[in-house]
């Protein structure tokens, strides 16, 4: 078993420094158990930038789109604020996204038992807490045209973004949707704003039309964005598979990661369509959290989201299920053993750095 | 003291049940008072579709233009979810704000002491909140164009929406902020995503240029939308004033409603720009809370929050402070004596229908 490429892009902040402790348990798994992962890296965001002027080179994209999967840091931070548009570290990013045709991002959004204090909700809220937000990726208000800023004379200027949506581009997220939700708790739940947009009124319409195809065994409802995120600080578990748009999702599932009071463990998997020929995905890993510039360097960054998108990996490009069981499995016995970075430490627990950490987990692995 | 025109529009749900209690509370202010409130009324949302086939009539769209003030209370439910688009019982409210340009919207978030367990926060997180999110009204994806649902072919259609903002749009909202911010604790912060939205990068560099025009006594910050929803969920009272757009702030300011565990209690001002002969402004008070159709009609509506916005209608259109601290301080009153509509029950506290509420409010005045 091997030739499993992996594409590393740790990016900025604290990217590699989390990146860092994937590497030590990659190498485990192709020393210790033959993984046969084949390792490849680059630069993307700020890194890129300064090294050629660009958020991610062509040969980067290169690698990326050669690879089975990409591993993905972090990008951005206050030294690229003033970076032209077109270089900005985020475009990075949503190129990759969209080069790949990146078009589900799963955010899981679910609370470690150790965690349940950490979290600014009263326990009860959100103790057990495993809902599954699904935000459409390369559509919407991120990569619709016109998306310009024009000068009108007299001092004014007009700034214009376009969000757009088509039927097959609904029809895809939705389906994926329902198919998610029958590996869990078998419903779904939409979410847009038809009350003030087109492209809601259309999502709406599709995801109803795609659920009668074939889905009518999961339970579909709908909500407004706006309530939607009122319900998930209200009672999140009320959710089990949320499907929104691109921007919506952005945010929601942004809320729904901090409700958990686990940001820094939190994984996500941004997933192509299946391949003609070889049915496999293209795939993204990446872990929820930013680049958070200001613990950058230190030592202090949790590795643990990173680490968990590395499980995924495992889990939805590789098959490796019985590893992605031990690798979750593992992070949580850190975590019941007591150990935490300055994000979530509290009373009574033992405060550790990245690297131990890191090691803890591959310890327990 | 004559004259003060009032425009009610109860509309749908349980618009008209809370905005019966607080045409006591005028009532008695006419008589007690001579306060010389003048009452007119129209229909607005799925009473006045039924009632007319339009979501306002051109009549009503009249008087709320003559207006001093209008008082709405909520649109919408399932009756009318199958009703054309341009009919839906949102469009009224969407037009009433356009022609009225009410461009500034003052959404409160505030914890009353009496029902931080209310919350789904950890009460020492939402204990004495109290942050103003200003919201942009009448611009961004609610009104640009295009906005239409194309017909491509091959059973394929393509939902638009527009996102639009020019300079003096930003540039007005972002000055009222300032001069909210300096009655208040003096700090503004931004939000928009500039990192994927040129209409945000425009919106950042007008917010920041405005500051420097004359208002570089407040603090000015910049955040992410997406981080500002989370961190409005870790920590909100690091906030003062809040300035975004519309969408954004749709979402931002219903998530804030929420976490106070105080949404059947907050109001919302939208405001115009000051008249150029008069010196006043167009204004519509309405609570933040929906049609709530699953409990209309059953006395059980909370009506504090349409009481609270006639509070603000009297603060901000008619300069009655007075009255409107002794209106909101009655408010307070009656939550501390332990009277609970049954959206913010809880144990040992006595629980009372629409107008038991609304009777104590005016007893407690
Ligand atoms: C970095 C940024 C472009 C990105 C987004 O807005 O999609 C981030 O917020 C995310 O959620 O992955
Ligand atoms: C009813 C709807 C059109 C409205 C909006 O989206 O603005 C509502 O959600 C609000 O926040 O006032």
């Amino acid at each position: 078993m091997a030739n499993r490429k992996l594409l590393l892009l740790p990016g900025d902040g604290i990217g590699p420094e989390a990146m860092g402790e994937v590497r030590h348990i990659i190498a485990h798994m192709n020393e210790a158990e033959g993984a046969g992962f084949e390792i490849d890296e680059g630069l993307v965001g700020g890194a890129a930038y300064d090294a050629h002027g660009e958020s991610i080179s062509d040969a980067d994209m290169e690698k990326a789109l050669a690879a089975d999967a990409v591993l993905f840091g972090a990008v951005g931070g206050p030294k690229w604020d003033d970076v032209p548009y077109e270089q900005r570290p985020e475009a990075g990013l949503l190129r990759l996204r969209k080069d790949l045709a990146l078009f589900a991002n799963l955010r899981p959004a679910i609370c470690y038992p150790a965690l349940a204090d950490s979290s600014s909700l009263r326990k009860d809220v959100v103790e057990g807490l495993d809902i599954l937000i699904l935000r459409e990726l390369t559509g919407g208000v991120y990569f619709g045209e016109p998306k310009e800023i024009i000068d009108l004379g007299n001092g004014q200027k007009r700034g214009i973004d376009t969000q757009v949506y088509d039927t097959y581009e609904i029809e895809r997220i939705a389906a994926m949707a329902f198919e998610l939700a029958r590996t869990r708790d078998n419903r779904v739940c939409s979410m847009e704003k038809r009350n003030v947009m087109k492209s809601g009124v259309l999502w709406n319409e599709v995801v109803t039309a795609t659920h009668k195809k074939g889905y009518e065994d999961v339970e579909l409802t709908h909500m407004l964005a706006d309530a939607g995120g009122m319900q998930l600080v209200r009672w999140p578990k009320q959710f089990d598979v949320i499907v929104t748009d691109n921007l919506f999702g952005d945010m929601l599932s942004d809320v729904a990661a901090m409700l958990t009071g686990s940001l820094g463990m939190l994984p996500s998997a941004s997933l192509g369509a299946p391949d003609e020929t070889t049915g496999k995905r293209k795939a993204l890993y990446e872990p929820v959290h930013g680049s958070a510039p200001d613990i950058a360097g230190t030592g202090a960054a949790n590795p643990i989201a990173m680490i968990a998108s590395f499980a995924m990996c495992m889990r939805y490009s590789f098959e490796m299920i019985a590893e992605a069981d031990r690798l979750e499995a593992a992070i949580a016995k850190v975590l019941d053993d007591g150990l935490r970075t300055g994000d979530i430490m509290s009373d009574g627990m033992t405060k550790v750095g990245t690297t131990e950490m890191g090691a803890a987990v591959l310890e327990a692995y």
